[in-house]
């Protein structure tokens, strides 16, 4: 392709993009399409001849945009804020468009050496110590497998340089609350551990984990000849939002000697507002931690952010050095193919730096703070509401509650179809969309508060919604309609 | 931002990207700076107050320009190519805009139909057997990694929801040739086998696998209780694009059943050549394959296409069920969070169905047959030449030479010296960038073509440049200058 059919097609895409987010409202949320639905409309064969792109802005209309949830949508309560601010979709295009490789230092100084800085000022903005290196992974998932990894490898002296882990005579323990993301367990079990050697604590009401039930853990694992390696401590878990009491579990973790890894990938933008810190007190004594700025902050998906202790462990978990890698910079450099696990790297500090030169830090906390004053908003509505429970605390922008009629009061069958159906009649309108989800056994209602584009009136409206279609179940009587 | 400073910012960055591709052959391929340049430009704090994106496209040209090393440059013959086509990057383009979440079918189910539907047309285009699926994966070090995940799990009917790698009596064994692209013993050590359970085993004088050494290597294995485990062969090693005798390693894969993993990182693009198929002759064997895209083809980092013969296996060994995760589509549809390791994912398959509409078969077909014409003129250069040696065949587009001045010929450190000077002062020149390399611990010139843009006359001249520079230092004597 030329720079001029470029220069058409990409000024096209450009009017597109705007145009797509100025009538984002008027889009149904989640995509209404079936299984197939899209795929049926594209060649079952890849083009033999060119066909250029002169229509592809239609294609995308027509076969794309019908099969797109909008997660920028001001009606996105589901899942988590995964924001793609306009700001930092111009640092992607940038990317792009440049198409650099930054797997070396030397293979695009500008990849590395912007991804250091705008990564030292995140450091900055969300009050880590001094002592802390963050590198850009794609995702929480591939950041906590890397703090297993490395948490291995402390705690058996390099076994990968030896036997590996199948050499070891005494299993290694990970522990994470009842409450950790997927992403733990599934870390955990790649990394060899075995699911006999994940141990789930038990969480308290507020669905955090048990401090005590850890330490006790430990000491009957100690009492049997296994090694605890690892805690997995949540600050912000997936479900609540509930806040692992950080500074205790350090204490433990440098009690007995174990890697220390927070999961902030959500809650971790809150912490650019100093109000929030006390959420994370303690942190300056863990040995890695991961906050995904392409969820809340706005950045765009992939960025997420994994900041390190000690660098040179993660290097030396992490690095392979063949002769067609070294360069002449190699002693001087950070060379961020050896800080994870891809060796190839896009240049996604660009949208990073591109987000917060825009916003700036005080744009941010404006943002940061208007979501967590509509979730609080949102908490006194729930709360002053009779036949609505809420079922967790809310220290940030996610609420978990339910309807509990008077008519089914204590029939948790009951409860939980209707609690989904109100979430399938919402999700239907088009004009909000949550994810239905159990905690500890209870079907909820989840809202998460955070897109972008998401004002009070929003949030005012999906209340409205929801208790609309609760009083309407109610006053027909209809408890047993199949959600779907 | 809004849409109306997302136009104006947004349109300029075209008009940048599009120049910057017009003006690429009159830039330096290998950027010149030294370590800091580039970060000390910078703010050493985040801006406290936004400061909007206006002067966006100065700052990428006064500071992230002079660190860009140009990988889509005509001159760029170092590493491998990584193009990045204008077609690709109005996809990545429209991927940035959506900020779509493709992590299960229903959070985008066009991110996923649309992923669907290129892999089945790439599928078809590389000449795989109808039963093999494909995924989109971040590189070729996440898909090789996945693979022996796989491969271990399979052996250990699945240790990992058991005792883990640590409780397995017998030890698992890995091989791979002394050839093997880095990220395979790093994919084995990282998954837990030990670099005692690696070998690496030694190769032919074309640099390929001695399949009579793998077989030996299993026997002893087994003679000493250990349990071979997986294989993985190159189609394309790295330095010299070598080609492992699938077939064979194929028989004795399944003959002791070992899980077979086949490495085309950068040569599967070939295979959309019919001519070029005997070189994974037996594919149709292999459980798993990696071939990126995001390489020769063109498509843009990042776009690894890993295929595997039963999927079933790899959601086993990846997939986790959280309640917050299940949908009303689970059963029907591929929820591609469960293909990989990442939760989170990109609308990656865009960049993909792009490229492939625009340039079609036929037109990818043709840029890839003078790539190969471009390196047999090159071979058939070197040959001719006296003073040139080639030290390996040339089945694809890499070449690995080196030049044996009369004066020096047997002196290796010497011979090590001179070719890494020649390569130097090319690099200086501007005008061409070459990787040096290792093979087999002789210093070598290797000349990797494939950039898009690179045409014949820019191979000439890069060969022109190479021996004005040997004959430059051959006339003026100068043997001890040391190389940077």
């Amino acid at each position: 392709m030329n720079s001029d059919e470029f220069r058409r097609v990409g000024h096209e895409l450009i009017e597109w993009i705007a145009s797509y987010r100025d009538r984002m409202e008027t889009l149904p949320v989640m995509s209404p399409v079936s299984p197939g639905d899209i795929a049926q409309q594209l060649p079952a064969e890849a083009p033999i001849r060119g066909e250029g792109l002169d229509d592809i802005v239609q294609e995308l209309d027509r076969i794309v945009m019908p099969g797109i949830t909008h997660w920028n949508h001001p009606g996105f309560f589901a899942y988590f804020p995964s924001n793609s601010d306009l700001s930092a979709v111009l640092g992607d295009i940038a990317c792009a468009g440049l198409g650099a490789q930054g797997m070396s230092w030397q293979t695009s100084p500008a990849a590395t050496e912007v991804e250091d800085v705008v990564m030292e000022w995140l450091r900055q903005m969300l009050g880590l110590p001094e002592t802390f290196s963050g590198v850009i992974q794609d995702s929480a998932s591939s950041s906590t497998f890397c703090a297993l990894l490395c948490a291995r490898e402390r705690s058996t002296a390099f076994c990968q340089n030896q036997g590996g882990m199948q050499w070891e005579e005494e299993p290694y323990v990970v522990y994470a609350s009842d409450q950790a993301h997927s992403s733990v367990p599934k870390a955990a079990l790649l990394a060899g551990f075995g699911k006999e050697h994940l141990r789930l604590i038990e969480t308290d009401d507020d669905h955090a984990m048990r401090v005590d039930s850890l330490e006790a853990a430990i000491g009957n694992d100690l009492a049997c000849g296994r090694v605890p390696c690892a805690v997995v401590a949540a600050v912000g878990t997936t479900a609540t939002t509930a806040l692992d009491n950080l500074q205790r579990i350090a204490e433990i973790a440098e009690g007995f000697g174990l890697w220390l890894h927070v999961d902030a990938a959500l809650a971790g933008t809150a912490m650019v507002l100093p109000e929030c810190r006390w959420m994370w007190k303690g942190i300056e004594a863990v040995d890695s931690l991961v906050m995904n700025p392409h969820k809340w902050m706005g950045v765009g998906f992939d960025c997420s952010a994994y900041f390190v202790k000690d660098p040179q462990h993660l290097i030396r978990v992490m690095s392979t050095n063949p002769s067609y890698l070294r360069t002449a910079q190699d002693g001087v450099v950070r060379n961020l193919r050896d800080w994870g696990i891809p060796l190839g790297r896009r240049f996604r500090a660009l949208k990073l730096w591109f987000l917060l030169k825009d916003l700036g830090v005080e744009g941010l906390q404006a943002r940061i703070r208007r979501d967590l004053e509509n979730a609080q908003w949102l908490r006194q509505q729930v709360d002053a509401t009779p036949g609505w429970e809420r079922l967790a605390p809310v220290p940030l922008q996610t609420l978990c509650i339910r309807h509990v009629p008077e008519e089914i009061k204590g029939d948790e069958k009951a409860l939980a179809t209707h609690n989904q159906d109100i979430v399938t009649r919402v999700n239907e309108s088009g004009h909000y969309y949550l994810t239905p989800a159990v905690l500890k056994g209870q079907q909820i209602i989840r809202i998460s508060i955070g897109a972008t584009p998401t004002e009070r009136r929003h949030v005012e409206g999906l209340w409205t919604a929801l208790r609309t279609e609760a009083d309407q179940r109610v006053a027909s009587g209809q408890w047993s309609v199949v959600s779907n």
